[in-house]
């Protein structure tokens, strides 16, 4: 049993518009337990639609159209529709009158916007002109979405969900669990999935690449809806015995929102004190609402006397062991929490690059601390990889990391 | 000339992963007046690629893939393109040297990524370990970049587009100039856009959302290589009438490359003082590699008191003021000014949101200043719009803007 999402419209394929509608269908689909096997995006093109359309209704069961459901002259996606389907459109009654009641009589569109194809099934646009469409063939479904995402989103929400529940729930869903992994790499899991892939056939495994952590998110899926959990089981169980102390449990993938949750509900505040970050760490937690209610503030301490003057680091420390040292890390961290009196604090200084390393700290040295009032900090060495983006994006994560395992535990 | 982008990976058709990559290959190519005809997403399943592979190289005459490059189980894309274009693999040495030197010879998967089809081009990937490859085919060139982001955007940009410039020139691309404007509207450049294409119809025009900058990016396209500029210059001249101090020339169509760049070339040096903004002004700059040649660092003052611990701004201010106010904003600046001695001092203090607001200081109210050692700083109430995060990448660049006028002049 296939699904594909098949997007219409040429500011996608511009690039002016990202495709989320797909990714909003995708991502509501399979939290239900269904696959998705194809994305397309075709220009505003008669021809091409059409060819798109009939082909994916060949590969596929169910296909699920976005955007061409407007009233201006590039929208052809109904008209197509209906030739594809020999349902001839007509005007209808009901329709207008429920848009005249909503937008008033005046509303120049609304002849056009209900001339509709007379075989398919109308799916409610409570927020805006365009009524979605359910044609039903012989051997697939076309159900068609207007473009403009709130509209799309409410639609497939209320109507489209309850309706592939009813009509195809037995037939083809999956049963997903979402492992999140700090520091793992892709390669190092890999021997583990192609075991459970082995001992366990009727289970799927998916490698993601973490969001922007370094890490992999893991999705493990079963079929048959009775069994799922217990399928599931062991193969989780494997992967965890595995890594123990690297998973964590976020919805999106990512440790920013898990931190600034726990600070939330711990009632700690917190401060930092970044160099090779340069306020990236910060400007992720202050990005959620709510921040101010534990985050006191940071300090960007880029120069060396910067680091001297706001966090106290002394001069002869940075002259003898250098500014990306242990000591300094942990000076810096004692500092901020000093000057802000916060429960906890972070620092963090490296080499970011792409210059600036040797064979003693190559780039990508980043020396991390985090600290809880009246204790010592706990200080570390981490090497991040890649270009200054990434090594910075893993610094970052890096501290969010241990701060969620502290405060976690 | 049909150009399509197919992107392999199941994180997409989950909807783990927004489809970006195809959005911006699509942005980079079009601005360049190339046109993209199809963007398909693919499972990690070697029989759907192959057929897709075959089906789009039949159909268009540049394909370029994203993802399954990847060194797991799951990354097939290698595979599949040395099979159809009959390019068996290969160990290359060279490569295999390259990312020993880089990685360090215990990279487990080193072997495996420098495999690759014997017959292809490699493209090198200097953010990570996948390279790319070039298959040319006897109708079609099918050009093969990794899923991660930053890799497939610095490899696009280093070496496709350049390859496409040269060899595919001549055939269908547009000749574009690109013009970058702040604080403008899509509605407020349209007319303008119409009436270009009213009065000079071989002209292309294109507006797309800027890159988080509230403003706009045009590009402005004529075909035939020898009279394409002389062609564009009185279009170019219109828009630029209406819009004199609202232009700035970026290829990226981001402002922090510029101001880093004005700020090395001028020798001067550079300290922030942030608070809704939270760390992410100095993020912008600090990922742009030899930031710390004039960045000295900043303070993120979330919590007053911390505005009044660093920067000195007096408590009786912030009472009497509050903490969004020109009064306090300008304090920040000079203090900051005065703690880091630097050339220039930004500052930034507003509402976020989504709460906060107030009907006197709705969500949106951002307060800034930049003052040049000296001078009176200059300060300015701006409006943001949009969520928390565009609030914010709003400031951020409302600071840059100024910083770059200023600069210039």
């Amino acid at each position: 049993m296939e699904i594909e999402i098949i997007a219409i419209g040429n500011e996608v394929l511009s690039g002016s518009v990202v495709n989320t509608n797909a990714s909003f269908i995708s991502q509501s689909l399979s939290s239900e337990g269904f696959v998705i096997n194809r994305h397309t995006v075709v220009p505003d093109d008669e021809t091409v639609l059409k060819e798109s359309l009939k082909e994916a209704l060949t590969r596929s069961q169910i296909v699920i159209t976005t955007g061409g459901l407007g009233p201006t002259c590039d929208d052809i996606s109904r008209h197509v529709a209906a030739e594809l389907f020999n349902s001839p459109l007509h005007y209808d009654e009901e329709l207008a009158e429920d848009l005249k009641k909503r937008y008033g009589a005046y509303l120049t569109t609304i002849t056009n916007q209900a001339t509709v194809p007379s075989k398919a099934r109308l799916l409610k646009n409570p927020a805006g002109t365009a009524p979605g469409f359910v044609f039903q063939g012989e051997h697939a479904t076309l159900i068609m979405l207007p473009g403009v995402p709130p509209e799309m989103r409410l639609m497939l929400r209320e109507q489209v969900i309850p309706f592939l529940r009813t009509h195809y729930a037995s037939l083809f869903r999956w049963y997903s669990r979402k492992l999140n992994m700090f520091g793992v790499p892709e390669s190092s899991v890999d021997p583990i999935l192609r075991q459970i892939q082995f001992e366990y056939p009727n289970i799927r495994c998916g490698i993601y690449p973490g969001q922007g952590v370094l890490g992999v998110t893991l999705s493990v899926m079963a079929k048959d809806e009775d069994s799922a959990l217990q399928q599931l089981e062991k193969p989780i169980l494997m992967i965890s015995n595995h890594f123990p102390d690297k998973l964590f449990d976020s919805p999106t993938g990512k440790l920013a929102p898990l931190v600034h949750q726990l600070f939330i509900d711990n009632g700690m505040t917190l401060s930092a004190a970044e160099s090779c970050t340069g306020g990236c760490f910060s400007a992720h937690l202050t990005n959620l609402p709510g921040a101010s209610q534990y985050f006191l503030g940071s300090v960007v301490a880029y120069s060396n006397e910067l680091k001297t003057e706001f966090l106290g680091v002394s001069k002869a420390l940075i002259a003898e062991k250098g500014a990306v040292s242990k000591e300094v890390v942990q000076e810096m961290c004692l500092g901020i929490q000093k000057r802000t009196g916060s429960d906890y604090s972070v620092a963090i200084s490296g080499i970011a690059g792409p210059t600036g390393g040797s064979s003693e700290k190559p780039v990508g040295t980043l020396w991390c601390a985090v600290g809880k009032k009246g204790h010592e900090p706990k200080v570390w060495l981490f090497q991040g990889r890649g270009s200054r983006e990434m090594v910075i994006e893993r610094g970052v994560n890096a501290l969010l990391f241990e701060l969620y395992c502290q405060l976690r535990a």
